[in-house]
């Protein structure tokens, strides 16, 4: 288990998954501590700060890496196992954006009408607490919320030559925004280029099912991944695993068809690790799925699509690699302490 | 608190929600005893009954009722508290239907493919242990599932002179295919006609969020509900209340649609009754919403979109009428015992 | 030939197809002379006349019939042939509706921005120089427009003891919105209750591809239909014919699946009446369709697909129906002159 | 005007608009002689060179070019005249494609339904007649089709960093797949890179509204365009202009998105360059418009709205450069003869 560190420079975000050259390597088996940079740039900070004054498109989004990681080549599959995800600062943001949103008209879904207004809504963290506290911009009501901080963006470069802006989920990942991609999860991501070109960002310390308004409690986190890789096994959307369940995430538009895939693509994953014909594996999702929505606001929709463990035939997924991933995250933490 | 009990003869199911008379005449405040038929009429009783053979379109999801309830007149709210949902036989069915399910060209999404094969699942329903058991049909996988009972179909008649097959939902309620219309769950619908012309029917044991191959665990169900009215009070889309959440069921296609319904509504409720600014909710929800799916293979898609009690101001929501609801159905409950 | 007029009193309308007992008996082979009331009800007659203010929902789109068509039954197809559709009024009207068109959000698709000004624009209608003109109402432009008169609903009771308001478009035709059912076009429509149980209205002066704000130049209008019946075969969406094309109408949401259900109609009728394989039909679609979108704004999306008739195998589509009541049409024209 | 000529050699094709150097650079007002390769890049040839055989992902869809056009910065709009576009071979040919097109399922919209199968369908090109014949592939029908020539993919680098596939039709242009793509039109694309980096490619030698299947009859083609640049304004998506219309096209998922796309921004380009009201322009679209869909099969959805020019206030568009581009068009064409 070798441990690296990286702290990006303010020169050295990226803004799309391809396109970018790698800023560090990193073995199969090496743990990555990192930083990221809220999807503001951080320049959020009070209630002034509007989207159209503080940011520059299209510097929105900004990205950790991307990482080489020694040995990933097309047709294998990179796994990346959370081990922590933590705030890096007291404070947290969420706006309205104009013509972004799902109960805004949008530069994809265009009316006549007028915008709505920006407005910015600050929030405390509370480390200790493991809390962010809510306050009302136009009326007086407070709330404590419970932490539960995830990264909304985690992917590598996508096929065919593509580069893809930070803001978009698609086969490589990128901007999924699923509260899924917390600590203790493994994401599995398939590899289109040499080197898989891994990145993250976009840390929330919450957000709803759906990421309504289409921000979450943005912040900046302190994370540490650990990476591996399955030689020889594709992988053709995202798919996630914790303790309890296997995950997939499809994203597209309309919504029934980020569904559709997510789906698809489970009953896929259960024939292929866990034995069962794919009409059986059709019935007993029907039966059992849980399918919270991850975003309906960016440029694909994503739906996260899961099967309880606990009502499968023996497993396990890809070859046992969670189960191992959360052993040596065990360790490491053990190291730390 | 009055009690009253119907059995439906096999001649007084209705099949759509609207154009049809009552057929009894119920009390606010009432207590009503009934029994519904599953989905399938009861038709699918082993592994050769498939739909295509048993089913006679259009004679599929018999509604009990409709119920007249006194005093209803459209612009009021009826309000229906769920007191208990069992299954009534000791086994339960899901099929593949042809051009139906989310994993299937359609009708409506219609393809030059094959349809799928017609393929039955039936299930033993355990009423000790609350489970019902899963079989594969082209394997040997079985499984216990936790028993949770509920009605996928629970409406009214619709507005604007309309009747509706029992498969649709609507803002008449209808087949909205909610897990979370289970017992202890008060629904709220917008009245439409003078008596309301409340009706429910296809049974679900459980389903999984979306309800993907577009059949649950399918069962005859005896169903006890109370049912009372809100005068001069419009609910425009249905709405479910249990001890933690206020819920909206937004239906419509694309799913994103259902998705903006369920949570415009919601914006709209907590402004309604929570005081909260539309924007400021909009905010919240952002950041604590849970959208369970509820299915994406009907007519209309469903989206139930929930917003925790806890994390809310001070209400309540319908001036208390759930708690109310409660509180009677607990009497009614020792009554019983 | 036998030829009936009719010309509905004010409480003779009707709001929906299905649901609604029938005006008036006709057989087939009649000409029926009738008329019908713009969409508005006649009620918008000025730049004043705003919808919110003159139509109380859901008294809009008012249709004349339905008319019970003596043999028809289930598993039959009406043939309905346009003889003359002529506007009745020296104006015709349109407007913006709150929440309705599609450069708006709607109930449907819904945001939490302000509405669109109600908007009147009142037309000339000039019946001898075949033209309309419009009149900017916040500039100065003025232009005359041909006029290409239609029908926006026709339609037959829906099947599944449904009843549809008249707002609606879909397998039982309805408001379909589309310019090709102009004078010269025979309507195809499955039969679904005895007597089909036919009616129209939704007269336009003329409208553009999609019908863009939802409402066209709406006009009452004089008309005369001839109407046939095909026993014992088969229609499941609404086609249409003129000299030049055979043409299905798919009505749907999301837009995609109309388009999708229009041109699989069409595959199918290649197939049906013209003897194509129904792969070489779809190959042959591909290169030759037409695909004018009707509405892009109603309750369905629907879509027009169309196959020019010079670039098919000798048909003719439903035995020769549309010649037969095209040379009816020209007899009765005759006898008028 | 100075004339330039490009022939790629066979490792000159670019797969994505964005992330990849140009081939040469053209100033501003020069006639550029080029030719694209097919679709297939050439490998399908006859009855057996079925797609899955032939391709080899992602190598499909190959575009000539890019081209650095001399000044062009971000926020100019780039002008590209279409002098003539003429297929360079004898035969032309399309295929079904698996998982692909508007009667299957697809990767988007999975299904657990078998595939279609691969058929090819080879057209005879007859240049002198102006005709490509279709036989049909599982029947003995044969039919001569006008020829129309057109491209399917004509774009610029996209913004924000990103590369796209050829595939792809967005607001850089790229893979449109609109029949308005002709010679004599005059397309606009806003500038998002220095130099623009324009490329085209995939020539239809014509194709249905919506390009059912997902392939037209695909064609090598000896093309001209003329090159401009509009200094300092910026055009949000493509936009056409020939001698009767102005049209923009709109690209996005589900197909309503792109036709609200497309007339939100004609409403626009009415404002900007006609002094109309949006809502005036508005309603004249709803009265005028003639939207053909384009494609219902590409990663995004394509729709092209056109409004006739006949019935607009005095223009001219974009500072008249449709006209002056067409003189210098027809002053090439007589050098030529």
């Amino acid at each position: 288990m070798r441990v690296v560190s990286y702290h990006p420079r303010a020169e050295e975000f990226s803004w799309t998954f391809g396109g970018v050259p790698p800023v560090m390597k990193v073995e199969p088996g090496d743990i990555v501590e990192l930083w990221t940079e809220d999807a503001f740039g951080g320049h959020v900070r009070g209630p002034d700060d509007v989207v159209s004054k503080v940011i520059q498109w299209p510097f929105v989004n900004p990205q950790t890496g991307p990482f080489f990681i020694e040995g990933a080549e097309p047709g294998d599959t990179l796994a990346v196992h959370f081990v922590s995800i933590e705030p890096s600062r007291e404070w947290a943001a969420s706006t309205t954006v104009p013509l972004f949103g799902a109960l805004s008209s949008t530069t994809r879904t265009p009316s006549l009408q007028e915008p709505l207004p920006e407005v910015v809504w600050m929030y405390d963290v509370d480390r200790a607490r493991r809390t962010v506290t809510y306050h009302a911009a136009r009326g007086d009501w407070t709330v404590e919320l419970p932490m539960d901080p995830m990264h909304g963006t985690v992917g590598v470069a996508p096929a065919a030559f593509e580069a893809r802006s930070s803001l978009v989920p698609a086969e490589h990942g990128g901007n999924l925004d699923t509260p899924e991609m917390r600590a203790g999860t493994t994401c599995f991501l398939g590899v289109n280029v040499e080197g898989a070109l891994f990145a993250l960002g976009d840390g929330h310390c919450r957000q709803g099912e759906g990421e309504l308004c289409g921000v979450a409690v943005e912040a900046a986190m302190d994370t540490v991944v650990l990476i591996d890789l399955i030689k020889g096994r594709v992988t053709l959307w995202p798919r996630l695993e914790n303790d309890a369940y296997v995950m997939s995430a499809g994203s597209a538009r309309p919504l029934e068809d980020a569904f559709r895939i997510a789906q698809w693509d489970l009953c896929t994953w259960l024939s292929e690790d866990y034995g069962l014909d794919r009409l059986d594996a059709y019935q007993l999702l029907t039966q059992v799925a849980e399918s919270p929505v991850a975003n309906v606001v960016d440029p694909n929709y994503t739906f996260v699509c899961k099967a309880p463990k606990r009502y499968l035939p023996a497993g396990p997924a890809y070859g046992g690699m969670h189960a191992v991933l959360k052993e040596t995250a065990a360790v490491y933490r053990a190291t730390k302490h």
